[in-house]
């Protein structure tokens, strides 16, 4: 064993049998070097672990100090203590069961030994590999064509859709017929347009074809060659965001708008938040091949958001093919948990009007409802109030972040809260 | 030694002396198990090193395949193959001598162990531990007093300052000073607002110190005093972008606009790009009071962009000190670089007229030149040509990607274009 490893366990076995207590102080680093005979580096390493794994804390100028011993678990949380929700049915993020984060743990590691690499500023447009990558990647998974040229990779939708404003400063009018995505309307807002809700009648229609409400309504076949169609008419730009397009509940997912379009007139999204880990920031869009041609000749007013070294991380596990298989896997996993919150909903709650997401993420529950929405919080459960007015309550449940075990027990709380 | 090692180190070896050209194929992971009697985790992970090091690429669906064994590192930058210039005078890219890579790799693993931070989405302000630890560093560093609540982290000053043209609707001019920084003044533009290069008249003024021009001039005291007491009378907002101000020559910077200030109207801006390395991208600001409410106010319209390993890896990088210590590494090293250059111009090219950039990290250079801007890259030399009419041009040189040792031979270069 390496000698900080010895330092730490011995540390750590002091903390554990309460021999040092929270608020304790640790010997200074040179006082620990003279009592356990070991040199400055090694105490060094053995205190870094210990940070990092949450037994001790650094305060400045004074010294290491041991953090209170719940559950290190719960130490590592303490950037979030405001959150009191034992039940989770809002957040939509991840649970450890879904994600390998090890494997991603492995790539990240891997891009940080490119040194060369990183001590250059990320291109603006995105590292051209990753480009390459996504590339190959949309081209097989969802048939968009296009030449790495015209994609831009930044740091999610709304950052990419302020560059997209910024390249089409000659239309006044956008669409969001999904009223939820309220960072994409209010940014259209800032940039002087006119931001409405309907279909048609605008300049642009920003769609997201497999999560168009709430709780995850597809747009069917139709409605799709409609809409291309009208923007060939009308010479409208669609922007086409394929969130969770990678995990409809269906086996075949329906074609992209992009592919379905004849015409240069359709920017494709798409993300990797929800099926790497959510804190990892890198989406990407697909411009038109006239909108590329501007950014190319605009760059210069850009700066590019991502981190290059997730960005080169991202490259390589695209190009060994684990998007895929982590996407097969968290979406059975989550769907799998939605029909059991379905099922115990409807076996619970039998007044309530139950219903599967058409993606099969989420689940709509609507019934008559005399408390008030506080009510949630207090008992700690966090769900999506869509609607609530005349006795009347719509609620929206998205089951990814809580584990499959406590599902059952947030039922028994939402019954509660419910009769 | 592990087993993945030694499978490592095997096919390394054939590659190294030649057995195993570019281009050839190695076996699959099937056939490597059976031949080399191991498992086919042991011979994943030795594949996967393999990629990681550059000694093989994967080919989709073909299989692992050697590369051009050139150098390592020129394999790695084969994402830019676009760049061919030798003496790079301009990027301000980072060299490897100044950053301690190895040591933000460490906390890079260590954020990665925290999971359960991971799975959820980082917070829209960016991590509290994050903004506590900026809080103090700023205070302790530029007298910069602020609370966590103030400060919004995000990736890159050009995605704040959108934050900030979104909570501030009711301006309508700013002004830019300084001329060089595009991304800012085009970000305002489309935003609508009137830009323009004047040092008052405008709602918002955007300064940047301790990097006014694009050779380093830095704003002396009078210069501090006379914006703020402006700003106090006329209630403008002065954005002060903090860049380069860790860099200064001198060794006591001048005082922050920020900490001059004795009413709540400045907004000030941070990053860390050039003390870490480039590829990260976190920034953060310090709202005023009164922007710091609205923002609490319309939190739902923004999403975070910063990579929420790379702050949790931040916080405790400055938590340990490790900020101050590495800028005053870069610092010795880009200054005792800039001198050199300054030196070398003013001997071997004795009819310019050479000036040290007041914060002693860039270098002036100005001649008579009768030859084409192109003659630069033709030579494989990069600059930043600040004018160039009448037959007389202005350059500025930034030595900080340029090896110490190569400093020499570009200025035998750059002699021979501008003589």
């Amino acid at each position: 064993m390496k000698k900080y490893v010895e330092v730490y366990d011995y540390f750590k076995k002091l903390i554990e049998n309460g021999a040092l207590k929270a608020g304790d102080r640790l010997p200074s680093i040179r006082n620990a070097c003279n009592i356990l005979s070991v040199s400055k580096t090694t105490v060094q390493n053995a205190y870094f672990d210990l940070l990092a794994d949450g037994y001790i804390i650094s305060v400045d100028k004074s010294g290491y100090y041991v953090t209170e011993q719940k559950s290190i678990s719960e130490v590592k949380c303490e950037a979030k203590p405001e959150r009191q929700i034992l039940y989770d049915l809002k957040s939509g993020d991840a649970d450890e069961e879904s994600f390998d984060i090890k494997l991603w743990q492995r790539y990240i590691k891997s891009a940080l030994r490119s040194q060369g690499r990183l001590l250059s500023y990320s291109e603006v447009q995105g590292e051209a590999d990753l480009r390459q990558a996504l590339s190959d990647y949309i081209r097989e998974k969802r048939n968009v064509t296009a030449s790495p040229d015209r994609i831009i990779v930044g740091a999610g939708v709304q950052w990419l859709l302020s560059v997209l404003c910024s390249l089409v400063k000659d239309r006044k009018t956008v669409s969001f017929p999904d009223k939820s995505f309220v960072q994409g309307m209010s940014l259209f807002e800032d940039y002087g347009y006119d931001v409405h809700t309907r279909y048609k009648d605008a300049d642009i229609i920003y769609v997201s074809p497999s999560h168009m409400t709430a709780y995850g309504d597809v747009m069917p076949m139709k409605r799709r060659l409609e809409l291309v169609d009208y923007s060939e008419k009308t010479g409208s730009i669609i922007i086409e965001d394929d969130f969770d397009s990678d995990f409809l509940y269906q086996s075949k997912p329906t074609p992209s708008l992009y592919a379905l379009s004849a015409n240069d007139n359709v920017v494709y999204m798409g993300s990797f938040s929800n099926v790497l880990i959510p804190g990892i920031r890198i989406s990407y869009m697909v411009l038109t091949q006239e909108l590329a041609k501007r950014f190319e000749a605009s760059k210069h007013k850009f700066a590019q958001t991502a981190s290059k070294t997730e960005q080169i991380a991202l490259c390589q596990y695209i190009r060994d093919g684990h998007i895929s298989s982590q996407t097969r896997k968290v979406r059975r996993h989550y769907t799998s948990k939605a029909r059991l919150l379905f099922d115990n909903i409807k076996k619970e709650v039998p007044n309530a009007a139950v219903t599967l997401g058409d993606n099969g993420l989420r689940v709509l529950v609507s019934c008559d409802f005399s408390g008030e929405i506080s009510d949630f919080e207090k008992n700690k459960i966090s769900v999506s109030v869509i609607k609530f007015e005349d006795g009347k309550i719509t609620l929206s449940l998205t089951p990814s972040a809580i584990k499959e075990c406590d599902i059952p027990k947030a039922v028994v709380v939402l019954k509660s809260i419910l009769n």
